[in-house]
């Protein structure tokens, strides 16, 4: 690997010491304290809205010479109403309780030490991410909540956008007291800011990466900064033999094209045998007619055929792909032992789905199967920090240390231990 | 770094294989099932007692005969006493409430989703320590009890007594319908074998590493695995302007001497200059009769003269040695804040301890010291799972993600999400 421009280095160290010096400032705030810059930042960000409206439309020009995708471009787009919407998210933020402080646990031991295990803020939180910019008021809010100062790298893409976000809720930083340096953008140094920002171990505590399966790995491979790794999710849905099969089509569809290129949709839909007959060929015209395309497992073509569906034959690979949109990997299996062990085998323990009535199935699957979020007839794009009542979120982890799933604010804390005596000794 | 031998790599691969296959079983079991093999394991360890004993004979002519310190031959001895008192920690873990299944908090949705986060195992532990053999125990019962499978790697030293534990503990395993590979030895291989536990990403989930700061170090930078940091402890007693001398006396000695070589013993001695010469002559000339060498910093010669005592001039070096014996540095400050500062540039976020009667001085000591156990008047050696009720400890954690101070049972698990509905979609 290229060694790290060192200018680059040094710039990312000198951000993140600043950083750290804030992060004290933070950790000590009071909850009323951190809501008030919490609502002051969500005005300024509603009456910057026409410089960050300007430079989001020179980051969208710039998109559209660069020839990004419509998509791409539609998730990097702000106007005023989306931008109305992050500020109310950042006031949603301030409304929800403060995670310093609260006692996990505690007691007063025989010798007559009082001990509590406290939340306490994880210090300075490196971002790292792509093209969509509500990510940085997101991340910026639930760091400044959590007591942590955040230091932000986003895609170039929306380079304009970020620095015009982040001078906005900086402006507001420093009229509230508050320093510049709670959250700061790394919008300088190429590639090597990135780098250097995941190797400035023991300067930042945790790197946090999001967006697509390549940015993720590279994170995780390179950082030596601890990373939670975030949402890789190959789902599945399980429609059981005793599935009632009008919920299982709704929660497929659902599951599937209510938003295909994030990582709560599904990937895979597995179908007990003893309903592939009256359930397949429906559920292969309704996803035809959705325009999704099927991968099918050798078993599934006959009900394909009989639908008149159009599909390709699934492989091994195809069975553990991330499809990021409108295509389906479609296997029959012989029970919910073949389906558990399917999910074993290609899942990537995201959110997996059990359809069925049957309270005994519902019961093993959600025991056996290993994954972030287990779920019975529900669709699985509900895997969400927004949609479980925690705000907003900065990303979903799929790994099982320290926090598993839709992480927001407690996921951004630590734990202290504090013991109070009166001169014990241990003997 | 050379090439890990491959049928070494081999042999830890289908070891971690199988050792997974005997977590899925460990995962299922009921509380009252995991007390159980606890309890036949508690008395096969003392049934074995002989066998462990002559094992443990020949380790320690070995360790003889190489010269090992006596320190460490003390750590590695078992007689009948010593494993009784093992045994009876596993009969403690199995006393303990089951962390798998508690549900760490949930509701029900405004659409009718229930959901809740429960704790779940996390899989396939590896355990990398050196010589005490209680070590073996205490990590395959705390394991066990929290639905894991582990893979141990002991200290050489230690190999035969380690082979005779757990071949005791895998019998008594067997005869309960348990997977032998729910706790495994790797007692072949030597280096090459730690080195292929803590880089089977995928096959292990987790790595904890117990022992002195190079091998702690080592599996840090090596490990491919996520690991868990433990134990480097360099901690401060601050004896505050309104301590209560004769109490910051007795916490001193004891934080120091009463078992120097661990790493929640105190390496450094921090005094307010308003109590210096009221407080440093005693301290001295006590820490001098109990063999302790004096690193003083400039300010304090001058008491220590006095005093008589014996002392070199500390270092900055000095100030962030973890000395794991009879050595301790001392300095006076001129207030909190100097050691607050202190405590920031030199601690390894272990255990800091206050002794003051002021409520202001240990209220700010707890809130601004960043640490896993901030004390306030108490011994830094109660920083221990034991001590703090949690039966045993798997060690303790310095680093801020996952678990932090002593591990125990609810260190051992991960989350998983359950969500139920009827047929719930998103919009």
């Amino acid at each position: 690997m290229a060694e790290i421009d060192p200018t680059v280095v040094a710039h990312v160290a000198e951000i993140a010491t600043d950083a750290r010096t804030a992060s004290r400032q933070l950790a000590l705030l009071s909850r009323a304290a951190k809501d008030e810059v919490l609502l002051a930042l969500a005005d300024a960000l509603e009456v910057a809205t026409p410089t960050i409206v300007a430079a989001n439309a020179a980051d969208l020009r710039r998109g559209r010479d660069r020839d990004l995708a419509v998509g791409l471009l539609d998730r990097l787009m702000l106007d005023e109403a989306r931008i109305a919407a992050i500020a109310g998210a950042v006031r949603d933020i301030a409304g929800l309780p403060d995670p310093v402080g609260e006692v996990v646990r505690g007691g007063t031991l025989a010798n007559g030490l009082e001990i509590r295990q406290v939340r306490v803020p994880i210090g300075v939180i490196g971002m790292i991410y792509e093209a969509r910019p509500n990510v940085t008021v997101d991340a910026a809010a639930l760091c400044l909540k959590s007591g942590n100062a955040v230091i932000l790298r986003g895609g170039s893409a929306a380079g304009a956008t970020n620095l015009a976000i982040v001078t906005a809720i900086r402006d507001a930083l420093v009229a509230q007291g508050i320093s510049a340096y709670a959250v700061s953008l790394l919008d300088e140094g190429g590639h090597d800011a990135a780098r250097a920002l995941m190797t400035a171990r023991g300067l930042v505590d945790l790197v946090i990466p999001r967006g697509g399966a390549d940015l993720i790995q590279t994170v995780v491979r390179e950082s030596t900064v601890p990373v939670i790794e975030t949402g890789i999710g190959v789902n599945h849905v399980y429609v059981d033999a005793a599935a009632d099969l009008d919920s299982a089509l709704a929660i497929v569809l659902n599951s599937k094209t209510q938003r295909p290129s994030v990582c709560n949709a599904a990937e895979s839909l597995l179908v007990h045998e003893s309903v592939a007959e009256a359930f397949l060929p429906k559920v292969l015209a309704e996803l035809g007619s959705a325009g999704v395309t099927t991968h099918a497992g050798g078993e599934v073509s006959e009900f394909a055929d009989a639908a008149g569906a159009a599909y390709g034959i699934a492989t091994d690979a195809d069975f553990g792909t991330e499809w990021h949109g409108l295509e389906i990997n479609v296997r029959v299996v012989p029970d919910l032992d073949a389906a558990l062990s399917h999910v074993r085998t290609f899942g990537t323990q995201h959110t997996e789905v059990i359809v069925t009535q049957d309270r005994a199935a519902a019961r093993r699957f959600t025991s056996e199967v290993d994954a972030a979020v287990v779920m019975v007839n529900a669709s699985s794009r509900f895997t969400d920090g927004g949609e479980f009542g925690f705000g907003a979120e900065i990303g979903i982890s799929t790994q099982k240390l320290h926090a598993r799933g839709p992480m927001a604010l407690p996921e951004l804390t630590t734990t202290k231990w504090i013991v109070e005596g009166d001169g014990q000794l241990r003997t």
